[in-house]
């Protein structure tokens, strides 16, 4: 699938700018899945097929399942979303960034081992660290800019040539580096004024915006600054806001409920 | 052990700066290899037996065992390293950053599972995003600074409030976020002026300096801008240079005499 055009697909068809982030914490699983061998899988298939209605797109995090050695259910996890649930592109929040080399090994592990549509990097290493994604025809790219946390403003906020850092790889990327329409850019709901302005900066280029959720974005803040012209624009990620919307049996339930109000949140905001 | 404390021991007890870098690449591996399940893992071990008394440290980057479902033997081979060659650290070069929450899963990943003494990280997204790592006590978190490869320039040689922006990184890193001796930093051998631009901002750290061997690099100048006044202070990198010095079934061998002539080309140039 072509990544941006398949987000922009879904954002007609499914009236959804909201993407469920999949961080798997098995301390915090119901009760029936201690001792599974596959409970993030199980776990997150259940939390997909709940919410795979309501979404512009699912965004695992690496790094969940990585620290566990669950490689392999996040290789299940993401065929799972792609046989059962077509047309919902799957974004893997890695942010990699490395040399030329070995920027073709994170482009395979992402893109051809766990089939991913899209994959967070890191700009920090320039231009020909991010060549090697962009290498894969029809696969989303979506460069860091401004982070969701309190950290973020120790470079990003820096003054260079009278912009900030942050607006400065808004503009390469959108600029230089976005040749064949594959890129996006993360920037933080923490802070709205920044999304209007990396906005005004980049067209009608996609947004996936985390902090809305557990880190206490602002829902109308945020659309209002990072809306297109035709209300789209966005992905709004929230994670443990809706995977721990329940802690018993009914977790899949409260997801749903969570997600749904989530994203009717969202199109409340939205230009009609 | 200590990583940094172990460092400055093997750089006087063995007279070595040299890093030999663990990148495999199955294609140039020799013919015995074809077909064989444990091949990374067979492979790298032969290096690292048949270098390990010529180097301070040893440097598995993740990216070419992820892409190829090799975490395994990534496992086995840290375990290898420590259990026959104590007193050797390894860097697990990852290159992560993310915000606090995930970024102790990643620190997790690096010390826990894999039993790394230290690990590469992005500076990207402030201090926050580095903090979980310098949780682990004694670790070593060796920040990008100033990477080797030409892209680099696009941000870090950005001009912000009169100091470039990977100077900033050093003295950030050296001034704020060093708090418990723990920290590094990645400076590229293919910039030597900016190594001794690095090496006056933050003292003693220790630089990881990729870009000698197959990069081009010049190990005179490297030295000359690098070295501490005690002459150590530097972990010179060489990977493809010394794994695939030789392509045929003597490949260690020649890796071993490859390390050798690197270490000794680099000790030539060392303050006595």
């Amino acid at each position: 699938m072509d990544f941006i055009a398949t987000l922009r697909e879904t954002w007609r068809t499914r009236s959804s700018l909201l993407c469920v982030g999949l961080d798997p914490d098995p301390a915090r699983f119901p009760p029936s899945f201690a001792g599974k061998a596959d409970a993030i899988f199980e776990f997150c298939r259940a939390i997909v097929d709940a919410t795979a209605d309501l979404v512009c797109a699912f965004k695992p995090q690496i790094a969940h399942f990585a620290a566990r050695r669950a490689e392999y259910q996040l290789e299940r996890l993401v065929a799972h979303i792609h046989a059962r649930h077509p047309g919902v592109p799957v974004i893997l929040d890695a942010k990699r960034g490395d040399i030329g080399s070995t920027a073709s090994h994170y482009a395979e592990e992402a893109f051809a081992r766990y089939g991913a549509d899209a994959v967070t990097v890191n700009p920090y290493m320039g231009r020909d660290s991010v060549m090697p994604y962009l290498q894969w025809a029809g696969k989303g790219v979506i460069l860091l800019c401004r982070t969701s946390n309190a950290g973020g403003d120790d470079l990003q906020n820096l003054e260079v040539g009278g912009e900030k850092l942050y607006e400065r790889v808004a503009r390469l990327v959108a600029d230089e580096w976005n040749e064949n329409g594959q890129c996006a850019l993360v920037v933080g709901a923490t802070y709205p004024a920044e999304i209007a302005r990396v906005r005004a900066l980049v067209g009608d280029m996609p947004l996936l915006v985390p902090g809305i959720g557990a880190q206490g974005g602002d829902i109308a803040a945020t659309v209002a600054a990072g809306q297109t012209a035709d209300g789209c624009g966005l992905m709004l990620n929230s994670s443990r806001a809706i995977l721990y919307a329940g802690e018993g049996e009914d977790f899949a339930d409260k997801a749903r409920a969570a997600a749904l109000a989530t994203r009717d949140a969202i199109n409340a905001c939205r230009r009609g």
